[in-house]
């Protein structure tokens, strides 16, 4: 029995994702690790999702197959919510669920990118996005961040130089890796932008609601309909109910439709549903998600306290403005990939820029991510991340 | 905003499943639907499931992200049951869990075949494998099916003949649409045939624990390792837990693997722990499957019975084995598709064979599904049928 050839071919053309393979060398007990990229579990709502999953196990109902486009009682909610959001209607038609929002930006792959088609993405990128892009057999041009988030003069340009993008990716609020957001004026941009040269703009907003100080700005949805919105409940609930959704136009959620039913049939009603009664319990939902932001943004500044203490102008990182990570430049020439074996073996892990690279090369950056540890350890990282680069 | 050229294109590619089509006009309350494809919810253990989540949401860590192969500990009780299945050990790295198996059949087309590669499917088929194989730019033959499942026979001479399939698909046991089941003889053919060729079989038994009077045969996986295992939890347990696998050799594992995490991440911990849970639970399984079992052998029984005495040599149905559908055809050269709306008129719903037809079209013949109505149901949808065929 020997390999097939297309199963050679398909492997050359993946790559495993840098993070996760890291991830397996960082989980020694003695390692503290900002290299995760996880929500903290421990602030995740299990005694409320065990009351939502024994109501809704009340039923026989939410043990059958489902529609393909989710559960209606969650449809309706997350338009109601995304309604809220960008301040228009957002028919029930329009919101399309998947499993996590992963899969939205897999099956929108299929059903909007041909081989060849030219996809923007930003540098750093989000790894996910990256590899589904590289599997659709995309060319991708990266467009670098800055504070204000994607650089859209720098888009500009390259429509002004005659590149023609099927596709413009975002993460516009607190990002990942580089954790910057969008600024509100390059938000009207890109949309202007996408109306007038015909591209999509998918806006992957998992982290919008994990604000700290002030809510992030109106989504670059709110200011046309060529933007496709995706978000889901793993960072504000929990990743394992696997909800994620995207809010397009109906003709986009009715091709999304015919991929899902190959792809997986449907998902799970038993997880709708729980998602759908946490969704929908205002109040309850209010207090939760302020709970964890209060939770993230003490962790959040605990971290960007003890970076800039430490290292002072050695060490440039972002404001701990929201989400789960902060972004740290070395300005002394430090490359973090070197590093990163010393760190480990001072007791603290996190991801290398060059995990995130598409044009620039990020030596001197990296990732680190504040979710599950909380303040005082996170100043002892940082105090063993210093003894490591000393 | 114009639809863009691509989603056009892939729209053009694909074909809505005319089950769910047809579900959509079949869900009249007075009309008793034979053409459903569900399990029966009331049969699934709710209670069961219920104290499994109670006790998986004890502990924090199932609302985390899991690995992309699926929880080990549901690995684990996966591969102990195919090992038992299989008669040769099926080590736990061989055993991936997907969304269903609508997903591994979904992924495995993606690690194993370049477009325009030849796949062989049975006639009639499985429209999500169709559907799957389809929209993976494969070039489908079908072989016929005859009470003894698919014609290996023919397959052979499609080989003779200078055919080199990468892959042969087969619902083995209770075949859907179908009815039928592969004669053990025809297995072991299949299997060498496979290694003789170099090609992949597909194994794809959903059905094979719902046998009524004797158990299915062995697996053609028991044959050789060149065939690929697939299965899930939804017709045993329930749809929702989307608990489905693979059983296959490592590196076409480690191929999916990489694919999974573009597509969606990884499972639910969550819904794994719970199938995980009444999996291991070994002797209340096997009374619950029994009594799964004994309902749909009595359904299966009263169907089969009404359409023989009532048609008499008119319909030719195969026999009540196990699985969740009988095949009928009409010997008259009555028109199935011809029929349909008459037969809804008179309060009774199935699914033409046209509707699974690849080469043969079927036209004479129907699908009927016992499991989710009553012995009594059953035979007042087959007296409607008749009158409407009269």
């Amino acid at each position: 029995m020997s390999l097939t050839t297309p199963l050679a071919g398909k492997l050359a053309g993946l790559q495993s994702s840098a993070i996760r393979d890291l991830l397996k060398l960082t989980a020694r007990a003695d390692v503290i690790s900002l290299a995760g990229g996880l929500p903290d579990a421990a602030l995740m709502p299990r005694e409320r999702i065990a009351v939502a999953a024994e109501s809704a196990l009340a039923g026989a109902a939410v043990l059958q197959y489902t529609e393909s486009p989710g559960l209606p009682a969650l449809r309706a909610v997350i338009a109601a919510r995304e309604t809220a959001r960008i301040g228009r209607t957002v028919p029930v038609d329009e919101v399309f669920i998947t499993h996590g929002s992963q899969q939205a930006l897999s099956l929108l792959a299929e059903v909007l990118l041909d081989p060849g088609a030219l996809v923007i993405v930003e540098d750093p990128a989000y790894v996910g996005a990256l590899q589904v892009f590289r599997a659709a057999g995309a060319r991708i041009v990266a467009v670098p961040l800055d504070s204000d988030g994607m650089r859209v003069d720098v888009l500009e340009d390259l429509l002004i130089a005659g590149e023609r993008p099927a596709v413009v990716h975002t993460v516009s609020n607190f990002h990942n890796p580089g954790g910057v957001t969008l600024a509100p004026e390059r938000r009207r941009r890109l949309a202007e932008l996408a109306e007038a040269h015909g591209f999509w703009v998918i806006e992957d907003d998992p982290y919008g609601e994990l604000w700290f100080d002030q809510p992030a700005p109106d989504p670059v949805a709110s200011y046309s309909p060529q933007v496709i919105r995706l978000s889901s409940v793993s960072k504000i609930l929990a990743p394992a109910l696997r909800v994620g959704w995207m809010a397009a136009p109906d003709r986009v959620c009715r091709a999304v439709e015919l991929l899902k039913q190959g792809a997986d049939l449907c998902g799970s009603a038993l997880t709708h549903q729980i998602a759908a009664d946490l969704l929908t319990d205002t109040d309850w939902l209010v207090a939760h998600i302020d709970s964890v932001r209060q939770a993230y943004r003490a962790r959040a500044n605990a971290l960007v306290d003890a970076v800039r203490t430490t290292f002072t102008d050695r060490v440039r990182c972002t404001d701990a403005a929201g989400g789960m990570f902060v972004w740290a430049d070395f300005t002394d020439g430090t490359d973090t990939s070197a590093l990163l074996p010393k760190a480990l073996e001072a007791g603290v892990a996190y991801v290398p820029g060059a995990a995130f690279a598409v044009s620039d090369s990020y030596r001197n950056s990296m990732r680190l991510c504040f979710t599950t540890s909380d303040e005082a350890v996170l100043a002892a990282a940082i105090d063993r991340l210093a003894s490591a680069a000393r």
